[in-house]
Order: C-alpha cells, then structure tokens, then sequence
C-alpha cells in the first residue's frame, strides 16, 4: 500500500495534504495515497453532471454511513475551499476513473481536458481516517499488517434509494479480538464523517455475507479464532449506487488513489 | 423484579429517590428496588471499619468498570449528602446483609444497632442505570421481559489486588443483536459511572465461561440464535472481593434492594 512513493523523486515532501496534491499536479505522484500525508484526512471522490448532482446529495444524505460528505463544489467551479485552500479537482489526485452509462471507460491521470461546466464534485469521508485513530489506539489492523487491501462484501442490506442511486450497502470487514471490537465502536463512534461505528459484527450470514473468504472486493483476510468479523459501511457502496444509476458521464478516484485534504484527522472527532 | 411493591400501602409514592428512602426508613418497603424511583441512581452498598476502608477504596480506584464509586461517607457518619441532603445510610435501604469474617450472619431490615464510629459506607453505581439508558434507546432487555434476573459468572479475568481485596471479575450478560450490542456499547461508553463499556462480547470461552446456560449467579438467560452474548463488569465483583479478603465486620445491601439516590440517571452521561 506504500507504492505511490516509488513514483516520487526522493526530494519531494509528502507530509501534508498539501504536499500531495502537488505531487499530484506536477505528475510526480501516481499511486495509492495509503500512509501518505499523515493525520490529514483523505476522501473519496465523485464527480456527477448537475442534473444528477441533486439526487445523488439526497442519496448520501439518506445514507450518511457509507456516504459521509466532507465537501461539495459549485457545479463547474474546480475548487472545493473548504477542503483546501489552492485545491483544485481536476489534477490533484494521482489517478481518475471515467464512467459513461455506468461503465468505466479510462483512467486518466487528470481530468482537465474531460471538464464541464455542470459537473459537481463530492469527496466522502474515507476508512483512512479511522483507522489511523485506531491504530493510534494499539487497536491492531490485520490488512496492515499484511500489507494487503482491506476485505469489503456487498451485503442484503439495501441503501435508502434516493431517485436513481440505489443498490446494496457495501462493508469492510476487520477482525478484531472482542476487546479490541468494543475499542474499535467507541473509537470510530466519535468519527461520524469518516464511516462512524460499525454497522455489524460477528454472524456474517446476518448481513447476506456467505463466505468471509471471498470478498467482493480487496483481498480476503483470515479471521483468527477467538476474534470477530467487524464491519464498517464502506466508501465503494456510492460507486456501486452510481454503476446500478449509470448516468451518461461520472468521475470517480481509481480505488486506493484519494484527495487528500487539508483537514486533520484529530479535527474530525465529534 | 417488581416484589418491591406487595409490602408497600397503596397511598406511599415511589416516584423519587427520596420516597424511597423514606419507604425504607419507615418501615413501609421491604423487597428489591428494581423499578421504583424510575430515572433516579440506585447503587450498591459496602460498609467497612475504618481501617479497612482505605484499601477497600484503592480497590474500586484499581477496578473502575466493576467498583464505580459515586460516594463515600466520613468515618462514623451516616449520611452522604453528595447523594441525598436527608441520607441516612443505617434505614434508607429496604434490606442489608451483615457480613462477619466473610460470613453472611444476618438480613436485617435496619442496621442502627450496628452502627459504629469506625465504619465508612461507599456506594458503587449500579447497572440498573445503564439499563434504564438502553431501555429508552430501544434495546430490549430479555431478562426485563422474562422477568427474571440477570445472568452473572465468575470470570478468569482477576481484578487489580489492592491490600486484601482480590479476587475475580463478576460479569452480567445481556443477549444482543449484534446492531443492539454496537448501540449497547455507543450508550453505556457514556456512563462510566455506572460500569460503562462491556468488558466482552461473544465467545464466553475466552474470559473463563464454560457454559452460559449455568451462571454463577442470577438466572439464566437464553442467547438466541443470531444473537452476541454482551458482557459488562459486575457490581457483585466487589462483595466478591470482600467475601475474599474476610473483613472482621462489614455490611452490604441485600440483593436487589438498593440504596435510591437523590442523583438522576439522566446527569451521569459523560
């Protein structure tokens, strides 16, 4: 999860959010933002046509756990000051994903030459934040430890539908011994922009999960005896509520390869 | 649970902490208090001489989640006026426990021709208050709608000796949907003072639990399928630890029948 520093000249600082959406800009950084910039608060990004901007705000805010929203532009105005200063949407994240009808059709590095006059952009709280605050806590993270992504399952609970963004809540799932789990629902409890408490735990089958050992994305991580599957909603379930809407033209961040901001991850506690 | 009532004239009102202890000290209540005073803090009481107390009090410092102490009399005083301006500790509880060298050798209903100059009261918060807060938060309570009491068990957990008080962790068990367990752990994190956080949840094996079905004390409570047994620190730790350390001379509360206070469950959140 450390790549994106192997595109980096040894020189550059990435220290701050600020740092890395530089890096970004010059083209120095292209990666993964995992462990980058730390303590700054990293978002999701979607990037929606006004005409389904609206719906798509009613669909977070009916669904604030896996969709907690950190910030929202102007429609076509690049800029999301709140968020950062200089901030500018179309360059400052190492990697983009383009959709049309709901199908990802690039990857772009920018997204300069792809802007409109009427898109909106969204950044959601991402997974980064609170499990930095839980490492900070000696709450231990298996996918860290092995270096791998964390395991996520789409599962048979339904968002609340907004017009056409629908589809089922998506979860991340780390195993924690009951300790640890109780820890972890305080810690994160206090970080409702960023995913908040859990959404279940133990009992995979409850939330339509047959099999832990196959996630539906990121990589399959082993529970050990005597711990428990924990699950957080989780950052994709808007990408899939915006592949099963398939608007004519969406701009999301390639997994792994987020905003970073300039807020703090010690200003997010409620 | 309710019992309380049978011995009480129809025209006494229970509403307060204050009617309670007036209840008791005339002579009109003689059963458990569970119920009565609704929205006002019972606690659980210890009595011990003076030069047991210190150590005694160490002990709750040591072990906060099992032995929260919401006040502590002067040597010899009955009164504790943090809790109650009228507070008569040797009749403002239906029924005490008198204890000699570790022995239970009588139930009275007041302890006045016990009284010496030497004894300090604590009075620990209790669960009562936390359940009142999950009640209120819509998490049922089995053995509230069994009717029964709750399930509690020695666990392999040892408290923190101080001096001579030792002995193991008394837990109660409260079966939870794991949504209800999340929010069960959200609620009670805000009240330290009576217990605060579970300690465990899931796996009885792991904290010494051989069979849920046979608790050590209290009634057994069915965990159902789909359901997470949810452990919290037990206010029968303490009568545990001393029953363990053999005071010459001590006295406590009768099972279920509190001290009711003048502070209100609504004024513990943190």
């Amino acid at each position: 999860m450390r790549a994106g520093n192997l595109a980096l000249s040894n020189t550059m600082p990435l220290d701050t959010g600020l740092d890395v959406r530089l890096a970004c800009r010059t083209g120095a950084l292209d990666g993964v933002t995992a462990g980058l910039a730390p303590g700054y608060v990293q978002g999701n990004l979607a990037i929606l046509p006004r005409d389904w901007a609206d719906e798509f705000l009613r669909f977070c805010q009916a669904n604030p756990k896996p969709c907690p929203v950190l910030g929202v532009s102007d429609a076509g105005d690049p800029a999301i000051p709140a968020l950062g200063a200089d901030l500018d949407i179309r360059t400052d994240l190492p990697r983009y994903r383009v959709w049309r009808d709901g199908v990802l059709v690039d990857e772009p590095r920018d997204i300069g030459a792809l802007w409109r006059d009427d898109l909106v952009s969204f950044v959601l709280g991402c997974s980064f934040s609170f499990e930095e605050a839980l490492l900070q806590a000696d709450v231990p993270l298996r996918h860290h430890a092995l270096g791998c992504n964390v395991a996520m399952y789409r599962t048979s609970i339904q968002t609340q539908r907004a017009g056409r963004f629908h589809g089922p809540l998506v979860v991340s799932m780390r195993p924690m011994k009951p300790a640890d789990a109780i820890r972890a629902v305080q810690i994160t409890t206090r970080l409702p922009s960023v995913h908040g408490a859990p959404v279940h735990l133990g009992y995979p089958a409850a939330i339509g999960i047959s099999d832990l050992a196959k996630p539906d994305y990121g990589d399959a991580v082993p529970v050990e005896a005597g711990e428990l599957p924990v699950f957080w909603a989780c950052g994709v379930t808007p990408q899939a509520a915006i592949a099963a809407a398939r608007p004519p033209f969406a701009i999301t961040h390639a997994p792994g390869s987020m905003l970073a901001t300039d807020l703090k991850n010690a200003q997010l506690a409620v």
